[in-house]
């Protein structure tokens, strides 16, 4: 009836519940139908008592038999119409290869990092100091709002390198600016349905509020910032603006405007998202404040991130609330546990008391600015009056037009691709997705000098139809 | 005019610039005044060109200021009607106490976790040998859906140790529970309104779904899990269900149910959503195998999470996703980050490829048999045939029923809290949230043996009055 094999690594009482399951499941063995005694199973096929009885348990406790007291087991009804493990797992185990990325000597994607800029060392100290520490506090949950130490620490970096004016309370900690939004849209869909968001712009955002069911409203932005006039035309009751560096123009926002959608927000009781992403890598002057610090008991809700200076592969970000929303935000989220890992947040709030995080921003500040002149230096000298660079000195690209110049953007980008070459299409940014013929975007970090010469150097040739 | 201190250590410019600042946005300097002359004004406060320059060309990247050619600079207008930074930063600064927390020698909250049961030296070595093979990984993003390594090895993980069979690509990496049924209510969102949720059942699906606007359905749990004629008697299209371990009766699903369920999904275009919180934990025989491997290829969305057996700490959960979900899944998340740190997913992997994970449960399951062992062997000893225990065999807490006695919850906790006990209260898994007169709850995961037989000697007598 049942063949079982000493040899194969599964114990015998599991073979045994295997092929009974399976005869269940098939209909081989029929609802009702008495299972052999223990007894009798285990002397006719020559095991002990105990393995029958290990079998039968299993398929007891799963529902597979029923007993009957003084009888034994049954197979039970409405069993048999479901498919077992099907008998040929390959497509299971198919294994999946990585997608084939081509490999680009130039990479001028806007999000890359110099690759030798984590601090490795410092934050592996760190992580292994606050896990002798706290070796205990990684069997528990984490405050849901994030640690308070993390969160005090934070709230004093931001008040004195931001401006930013808030009590730890009012941080939360996320998993990435896209956690940070989803908690904004929870928090605002009851009284909110449209976003005004700027075009062009970041596309994340458009995504999250999107899959909440908002209704998106693309505003232009110019180097004042998102259009004001235009703005107040629209029906929108929320407004997400990058006021330190517009993503992706790299205008900052100038403090009439900044006073003006304040006022905007305060009258009509709506909301201010401030984006404040790269807004440590200004290397010229000191960074502008946060549009947060010129009302910090308005309705502006302040986002930031380590991804642009410390590593994006952390996901470690914050969100600001008014103090207006912390009941709302208390109330909703009462329930739930924090996103992000206890020993990260520990060993970035021993990072930061450590004072590392100053110091890192100091030298990232130093690195970027190096790359960023070298950048300019070589558009400058490539492309001279031909090109207008926008967005400069700060972050982690520029964006470049060529006045009278329509590009085909797919063409060009393409043709890059060509010699090795990565391009960033613009048109992402924009809220049509059309592409877009005047400008090209060129991010820096995560390439070398000698790379972002010769890649400037390349994209002239080809622009210049040399190539 | 403007009083610069050398003593002070904000920087000369920096000084000159806030006070022009202040004076912009107080009114005190209209609009379109003139500011004196680099020059002029360098002479008036004995401090160098530099200095005032330097403050000028801050006040004109914000925007404070405009320049004339061959002019200077006038102060721009609509500045002044905004409180500047308040002079006060006092509330601001105000430190927030952490929460008061009462300290109970007898902690029964069923989602501790034995304090020494994280493996924080290997996870150290993990960690430390990651960050050496991976260092300049830590500067880029990680594959939104999760690494490809981590996916694989839970893919071989579900198959072998929880029947579940699915391929790395249907494996989303996610930050907690709630994380993954965030996923869930958006994907879902467009077809379905309404969700039947076990009653009593965790509460944290009911917030998630109850967030995302869904309509929640309690539906009566028994011994045989979720009442399915009930389930049918509603117009849910998704059910949430614990089949392995119900939360909180503990109770398994027996396979007629399950199939039972599946039918119902996959007739109606339904879907049911597995959580195998903490499967691993099963201490008589070897885990049930999952709801999912009953039918691979039907409408059932698994869940499953690092939390139980390893730390809650870490949050690390993982979704698996029928086929037919996947291209939904890419549509509305593809802009999306992973939620989860790369450093994190890349030890946990590692962790994984040298067998600790495997070993660790294994170990978990011993430690916490244990536990269990010593908390049924107390009950039955101090309560005898007054106590009815649920639940046991499995997980971290046991369900307790005494018949024919009606407590009243809210007093009972309140009278152990007094002698040092902590109880959760049971009726925050119920729909209503009405107080069970029923049923106490008893998490041993996070006491030692010691503390089991005290706190549960302790119990009956404030349960027997003798307290």
């Amino acid at each position: 009836m049942f063949i079982l094999n000493n040899n194969d690594p599964v114990p015998l009482y599991k073979q045994l519940y295997q092929q009974i399951r399976e005869r269940v499941l098939s209909g081989q063995l029929v609802a009702d139908a008495r299972l052999p005694s223990v007894r009798v199973l285990a002397n006719e096929l020559a095991i002990s008592r105990n393995t029958v009885d290990g079998a039968y348990q299993e398929l007891f406790a799963e529902g597979y038999i029923y007993s009957r007291p003084h009888s034994g087991y049954y197979v039970s009804a409405h069993c048999h119409d479901a498919t077992p493990f099907p008998p040929n797992l390959a497509p299971y185990r198919q294994k999946q290869l990585p997608e084939l990325q081509q490999h680009f000597q130039y990479d001028f994607h806007p999000a890359r990092l110099a690759p030798e800029s984590f601090p490795a060392i410092l934050w592996r100290k760190c992580f292994n100091s606050m896990l002798l520490e706290y070796r205990q506090v990684l069997s528990a949950y984490s405050d849901p709002q994030g640690e308070q130490e993390l969160r005090s620490h934070i709230q004093r970096y931001l008040e004195s390198s931001r401006g930013v004016l808030c009590q730890a309370e009012q941080i939360v900690i996320c998993a990435g600016l896209q956690q940070s939004l989803d908690i904004v849209a929870h928090l605002l869909r009851t009284s909110h349905a449209s976003v005004a968001v700027e075009n062009p712009g970041y596309h994340l955002p458009r995504a999250v509020f999107r899959n909440h069911g908002y209704e998106l409203v693309p505003v232009k932005v110019g180097p004042d910032g998102m259009d004001m006039t235009a703005l107040k035309a629209t029906s929108s009751t929320i407004a997400y603006v990058t006021p330190s560096h517009q993503l992706p123009l790299g205008y900052v926002m100038p403090v009439a405007q900044r006073l003006s959608l304040i006022d905007w927000a305060e009258t009509g009781g709506r909301y201010i998202l401030e984006d404040d992403y790269d807004s440590e890598l200004r290397y010229q002057g000191k960074p502008v404040p946060s549009l947060q610090g010129l009302r910090p008991g308005g309705n502006i809700i302040y986002l930031g991130s380590f991804s642009k200076v410390l590593s994006p592969a952390l996901r470690i970000s914050y969100l600001v609330l008014p103090k207006g929303l912390l009941a709302d935000y208390k109330r909703l989220f009462r329930d739930y546990f924090s996103t992000v890992p206890l020993p990260e947040q520990l060993t970035l709030a021993k990072f930061m008391s450590l004072g590392h995080w100053e110091r890192h921003i100091r030298r990232m500040r130093t690195l970027y600015k190096k790359k960023h002149d070298a950048l300019i230096a070589c558009i400058e000298s490539c492309f001279g009056s031909r090109a207008k660079i926008t967005g400069q000195g700060a972050g982690l690209h520029v964006v470049v037009q060529f006045p009278g110049v329509a590009l085909d953007e797919a063409g060009f980008i393409a043709k890059a691709g060509q010699h090795g070459i990565r391009l960033f299409p613009f048109s992402s940014f924009r809220v049509s997705g059309e592409p877009d013929p005047l400008q090209i975007m060129l991010g820096f970090g995560g390439m070398t000098i000698a790379e972002i010469e010769q890649g400037v150097e390349l994209l002239s040739r080809i622009f210049h139809d040399r190539l």
